[in-house]
C-alpha cells in the first residue's frame, strides 16, 4: 500500500492553471421576461435617446414662457386653453401668444410651447364657454421641461456584458426594444458523487454511512454561479463502471464535479480515471485549508474537478476555482468571488502554513462588519455553512490572527464579484 | 376638472397599514433538488446526531490509545494490523490490545479502539506475511476522533423558518434526509400596465409614445422579492374594460399591481375602479419622493398597488410597499430592506420635507462603504436604477446633507432583510 506523495501548490497559481482552462462564452437569446438573473452578453447601448421627445414632466399646461414675463401675482396673466394633450397623444394644433395646452405627464411638449406650469400653480375658469388659466408667476425657456435625451443619449453605452440582469437593467432591456435578450448561455456543470459510506437522501440511516449532502450542496452552489447543475447520481465500487460513467457524464456536461474519493489514500478512483482518460492534472494538492486535497484536470475542452468528500472543502473548493470559470463563461470581468476587508472577530492564535479560509457569519454594526466565525471550524462540519455570510482569508505563514485585526473577506452572495483578488496573499500572482 | 386633495401618510405609517394586510405564509412541498433559493417554511431541526457514530477524520489507523502510552522516536511500539474498514463500511471483528485496523476517513471507529494516528505518521511492515505498523508516539484517549454529536447533536435547531435556502442549507436539508423540503408557497404578483402612451417592447417608437418598461422591471423585482411573476397585458381606455380586467386579474393573483395611471390628474382609472370593487383604500399619498402618489387598497384578502408610471416612484414604491408583503408570506421575520449605514458620497443641500430615496452604488474601499449616487437623481431617470445598489434615506425636514455624513442606506439586493428599519425615520412606529 503506497501513499501517492502531492506537492501542494500556491493558491494564485492553481487558480491561474483553472483559469487558462476557460472557453469563450456562447451566446443565446431570451425573452425579456425571463432574463432577469441572466448574465448579458453583449454590451447594451441606447439606441435613442431618453426621453425621445421633449416631454412634461408634471401634469399641467404647455405655453410660450414669454407671455408670463410680466406676471405677478397682482398681476396675473390670462392665457385662454385651446385643447389638451394625453399621454401618449400628440398635439397637431398651433398654439399662439396667450394661449395654452392642458398636458399631462409625459406627453409631448408641442412644438409652438417652451415651458410648462405645473396644474397646481393655475387658476382655471371659464368665460363665454371658454376655458382659461390664470398664471401669478413669470416662467423662463424650458421651465418644467424633460428635455429629449436628458435622460440618455442616443449611443451611450448603458451596461456592459456580463453583468447580472437586474430589474433595472430588464427596465432598460424593455425601453430599448429588446424584445429578445443576448445572455451568455449557461454552462452546463455535472456533479458526480463517490463513495461507499453514501446514502441518498431517502434513504434511512445505518451505521456507519451518511447521507450524501455534498451532492445537493454543490448543485445549489453550481445555481448560484450562473450555470445549469445536473446531479448524475452517484459512481459505483467497480473501476471500470466508474470510468464508463465518466466517460458518459463527460459527453453531457461541460464542467464534471466529483465529490468525496480523493482523499491521500486507497479506494479512490479518481487519480486511475484521469489516468485512463489521458487527462492533463493541473494541480492535485494547493496549499490552502480547507480543501488541500483538491484535484483539477482538463480533457480536451472539458475540466473535471475532483473535489473533497467532506462539505466544507468541497465547498471551498467549488468557489475558489469552479465558480470563476463558470462566471468567465458568463462573460463576467470579475469572476472571482468579492474581496472586502472586516474586522477579525475571533483569535486565530495558531499559525499555519497554508492559507485558511474561515466560513464567517458578518456582524453589520452601522456599516461596521466583523466576521465571526460560525461555529466550530473542523473541515467535517456542515452547519457552519449554511449560516456563512464570508469566507475570513488568513494566509499562510508563520503568525497567528488576533481578534480586532482587519482581515480580507470573500462575499459568498454576490453578484459583483471582484477581478483577482489574490495579489496581496501571492504577490508573485501575474 | 377638479384635482383631488390627498393628504401625504408617513413612510412609517403607510408600511404599517399594508403590513396589517398581510396573509399568513401558506406552505408546499418540493425536491431538494429543487429547493435552492426558495424559503423553508418551518425551522429546520437535527433529526440526528451529526456525526451520526464515532468517526475518523483521516486515513490512518484505528487503535487503542494505552498500547502507546510508552511510545517515542527511540522506542517505537509496533501493532499488528488485523483488517481495514472503508467508509460506510463496519468493522465487525475485535480488537485487542497491539491491533490495529486500516482506517479510512470517514469510517466508523471500531467498538474496541479509542484514537486513530494518522496514516502519514506510521511505518508500515510485513513480517511473516502478515501486515504490522510502527507508531513513534503516545497517544491519548480520544485523539482524532470525530465522536458522535460532534458537530450537531440531535433536536439542535439549525435554520430558522424564512430562512433563504442557500448550499448550506441544502446540504442540512439533504443531511436530515429532506427528500421533500417545505417550502413558503410563493405567492403570485400581477402587473398590469396602464397608460395610452404605452408601447411593446417589441413595437417601434412613435411621437409622443415610450415602451412599457416599468412592467418588465416590476415582473423582475417580484423575482428577486421570492413571489411568482405574471404579466396581465396592458389595460385598454375603455373604463368598464378596465374594471373587468382588473376583476378578472383577481381571480388570478393574490396581489395586483398597476403602474402608470396614479399621478394627481384625469385619465386616471385606477380611483375608480377602487371605488367600484368596494375596496378599502390604505393610502394614496405617502411623505416620500419619489414615489409620493402611491395607492393601496385592500379588496377581500387582496392587495391592489397603484405605482406611479416614473420608473423610479414605480422602483421605490415596489420595494418599500410590496417586497415586505411577498417576504412575510414567505415566512421571513426580517421582510423589509436591509439598513445600514455608509457613507454619503454627494451634497444635498436643498431641504425636503419629504423623506428621500436616493439610488445609489456603493463604492468599497477596504470595507468603508460610500454610497454615490447613480446619475442624475430624476424620478424618470430609468439608466440610474440599473447601477444601483442602495437606496439612500434622506429623513425629510428642515437641513439639507453633506458629503461625508453617515446616512442610512437600504441594501436592493440582499436576503436577509431587515425587521423594521424605519424606527429612527419616523420614531413614532410602533
Amino acid at each position: 500500500m503506497t501513499v501517492e506523495k502531492r506537492t501542494p501548490l500556491p493558491i494564485s497559481e492553481a487558480v491561474e492553471r483553472v483559469m487558462e482552462h476557460t472557453k469563450p462564452p456562447e451566446k443565446e437569446w431570451v425573452s425579456v421576461e425571463e432574463a432577469y438573473g441572466r448574465y448579458l452578453a453583449e454590451d447594451l447601448i441606447a439606441d435613442h435617446d431618453v426621453p425621445s421627445f421633449d416631454r412634461s414632466p408634471y401634469d399641467g399646461f404647455a405655453i410660450i414662457a414669454g407671455d408670463t414675463s410680466e406676471a405677478s401675482r397682482e398681476n396675473p396673466v390670462t392665457l385662454e386653453v385651446i385643447g389638451e394633450i394625453g399621454a401618449g397623444d400628440v398635439f397637431e394644433g398651433h398654439v399662439t401668444h396667450n394661449q395654452a395646452v392642458r398636458i399631462m405627464t409625459g406627453a409631448k411638449i408641442p412644438d409652438d410651447c417652451n415651458a410648462v406650469i405645473m396644474l397646481e400653480l393655475v387658476h382655471e375658469f371659464m368665460e363665454n364657454g371658454k376655458p382659461y388659466i390664470e398664471v401669478k408667476r413669470s416662467l423662463q425657456e424650458g421651465d418644467n421641461i424633460s428635455f429629449q435625451g436628458e435622460d440618455t443619449q442616443k449611443g451611450t453605452p448603458l451596461v456592459q456584458k456580463g453583468t447580472c440582469i437586474n430589474p433595472g437593467v430588464n427596465a432598460l432591456l424593455a425601453t430599448f426594444g429588446y424584445n429578445q435578450v443576448p445572455v451568455a448561455k449557461k454552462p452546463v456543470v455535472g456533479v458526480v458523487a463517490t463513495g461507499s459510506e453514501l446514502l441518498d437522501v431517502s434513504e434511512p440511516l445505518s451505521p456507519g454511512k451518511i447521507r450524501n449532502s455534498n451532492s445537493y450542496m454543490m448543485l445549489a452552489q453550481i445555481k448560484k454561479a450562473g450555470a445549469e447543475a445536473k446531479y448524475l447520481g452517484k459512481l459505483q465500487d467497480d473501476f471500470e463502471e466508474c470510468l464508463q460513467a465518466v466517460r458518459d457524464a463527460l459527453d453531457e456536461v461541460d464542467i464534471l464535479i466529483t465529490t468525496g474519493g480523493v482523499s491521500v489514500g486507497d479506494f479512490d478512483y479518481v487519480p486511475a480515471i484521469l489516468e485512463s482518460l489521458d487527462a492533463t492534472v493541473l494541480f492535485n494538492k494547493v496549499a490552502m485549508r480547507p480543501g488541500s486535497v483538491t484535484t483539477v484536470a482538463a480533457v480536451g475542452d472539458k475540466l473535471i474537478y475532483g473535489l473533497s468528500g467532506n462539505p466544507s472543502a468541497c465547498y471551498v473548493g467549488f468557489e475558489v476555482f469552479t465558480r470563476p470559470v463558470i462566471r468567465h463563461s458568463l462573460s463576467s470581468q470579475t469572476p472571482h468571488l468579492r474581496k472586502t476587508k472586516a474586522v477579525l472577530g475571533s483569535d486565530f492564535p495558531k499559525p499555519n502554513p497554508f492559507t485558511r479560509f474561515v466560513r464567517a457569519s458578518i456582524i453589520d454594526t452601522d456599516g461596521q462588519y466583523t466576521a465571526v466565525p460560525t461555529g466550530l471550524d473542523k473541515s467535517g462540519s456542515v452547519t457552519s455553512l449554511s449560516q456563512a455570510d464570508v469566507f475570513i482569508v488568513l494566509p499562510g505563514g508563520t503568525r497567528g490572527y488576533e481578534k480586532g485585526m482587519s482581515v480580507d473577506v470573500l462575499f459568498l452572495e454576490d453578484h459583483k464579484g471582484s477581478e483577482w483578488p489574490w495579489s496581496n496573499i501571492v504577490p508573485s500572482y501575474r
